[in-house]
């Protein structure tokens, strides 16, 4: 077995969030992203323009547990907006800054294989709980020299397609390359890390170990909705990923830099 | 320089019409472009759907000389419907049948780069005319064993998306790759080939060399609609490609093998 030192550096950026719904934020981001050296994948989530479409269309929205039932027309339009509007706009936004994009779904290559998800409580319609990752098409890419750009769109290898949460891509593609890559997942969004009080941008955490998590959680001292992205972040970092931050979309350079962010390790 | 018979074989399908419409005929059409051996690209446009979403939103659609005319609007919707839903349907259900498909625009690797058009006369919106082809995105793609399928979205460079005729995409890709590859390149729609009388099917006119052609059309003998394929074949020939089928989506297979269809050549 090789030493890890040999594996080349891979950063995986999740980027959600109110940044995908701002114009203005999303160009500049997608600028810093696209200076970023090295083998990069950016996955993306679809912000709010889901919802609008669905309003436009007069197809009503219900969102449990920060999840969207996926009825069939709603799949529609998650496919449309995720894999076709912001997947092709953040390719065309990144070649501009002469980075040479691919975007992907999971359906792209076999790369994402999902189930449906069957609960007995709450019927999520065509949200697809992911089952494995082939690393085959995006290692190709990579190596050929492009960045890839991934929508949160899986299939089941029936014909259909799957909505399946960005996080969780983003997680399980960090995974599936942790073992010919020494992978950095960065979780970026519009907030400055993880805090210890919400509502106080400068009570970022900078660095959380696995006990450390486990005493915060205990003493329920982090803000709930940030418990799935590190329970994530930590299940990824378990399986072989090098390292989790968790930061500014907006600082990405500095984030991954090692200014600003939370970084989550072993 | 190689002969050309060391070139191996590359099917370029273009799929359109009322293909695209009817669930069932498309997924019997994929089924048989999926047992298609060999290095193969599916390009397809995008049927009604965009007009039936245009609807449903309430954008009205301009439509001149079978162009659409296509707005800020109308491009979101041809994004989301040709490299959204209709891209990634195809992918997942050519996954189904056992063929390992990516789905790709004209964006993704730079492939399709394109301006927008700028006529005096009618103000087409943002549609695209093609500048030029790199062949890296699909070239790595093909040789990993991948089946591309094209959606008729190009870029400018500038982070802009266009809108382009799927036709001209299919021809632009077979021109590019005959020089690597021996290209064969069908245009599969609900006809069964260029027709002598557009009223009977079995007016068919098996083959067609560029003399006859230019007969055909100064003696006004070929249906107007079929001109612009038959223009884009016979450049497409002259610059390289192999052959040209016109043929019945329905019947690809047959049509491939020469029986049936109207196959163009020098």
């Amino acid at each position: 077995m090789k030493p890890p030192q040999t594996k080349a550096p891979l950063t995986i950026v999740k980027v959600g969030g109110s940044i995908l719904d701002n114009a203005k934020v999303l160009v500049a981001f997608l600028e810093d992203f696209a200076g970023l050296d090295g083998n990069k994948i950016l996955v993306h989530g679809g912000g709010k323009l889901a919802t609008t479409l669905a309003e436009k269309m007069g197809i009503p929205q219900q969102i449990i547990d920060g999840r969207r039932i996926t009825d069939k027309d709603t799949l529609d339009i998650v496919t449309m907006v995720y894999a076709g509007k912001i997947n092709k706009s953040v390719v065309a936004e990144l070649q501009k800054n002469g980075c040479n994009a691919v975007g992907v779904s999971g359906a792209d290559g076999n790369t994402v294989l999902a189930h449906k998800r069957t609960q007995a409580d709450v019927d999520f319609g065509y949200v697809g709980d992911v089952d494995s990752v082939q690393t085959l098409l995006i290692e190709t890419l990579l190596l050929a020299g492009f960045t890839v750009v991934c929508a949160p769109i899986t299939h089941d290898a029936h014909g259909l397609l799957l909505n399946t949460n960005a996080d969780t891509i983003a997680q399980e593609l960090a995974q599936a390359f942790s073992g010919q890559y020494q992978v950095t997942l960065v979780y970026s969004f519009e907030k400055p890390g993880v805090m210890m009080d919400v509502e106080d941008v400068d009570s970022v955490i900078p660095h959380i170990h696995l006990e450390y998590y486990k005493q915060l959680k205990d003493e329920k001292k982090v803000f709930a909705g940030m418990l799935p992205k590190l329970d994530n972040a930590f299940t990824a970092i378990s399986k072989g990923v090098a390292k989790v931050i968790i930061g500014d979309a907006q600082k990405l350079k500095e984030v991954l830099a090692g200014h600003g962010g939370t970084t989550l390790e072993l």
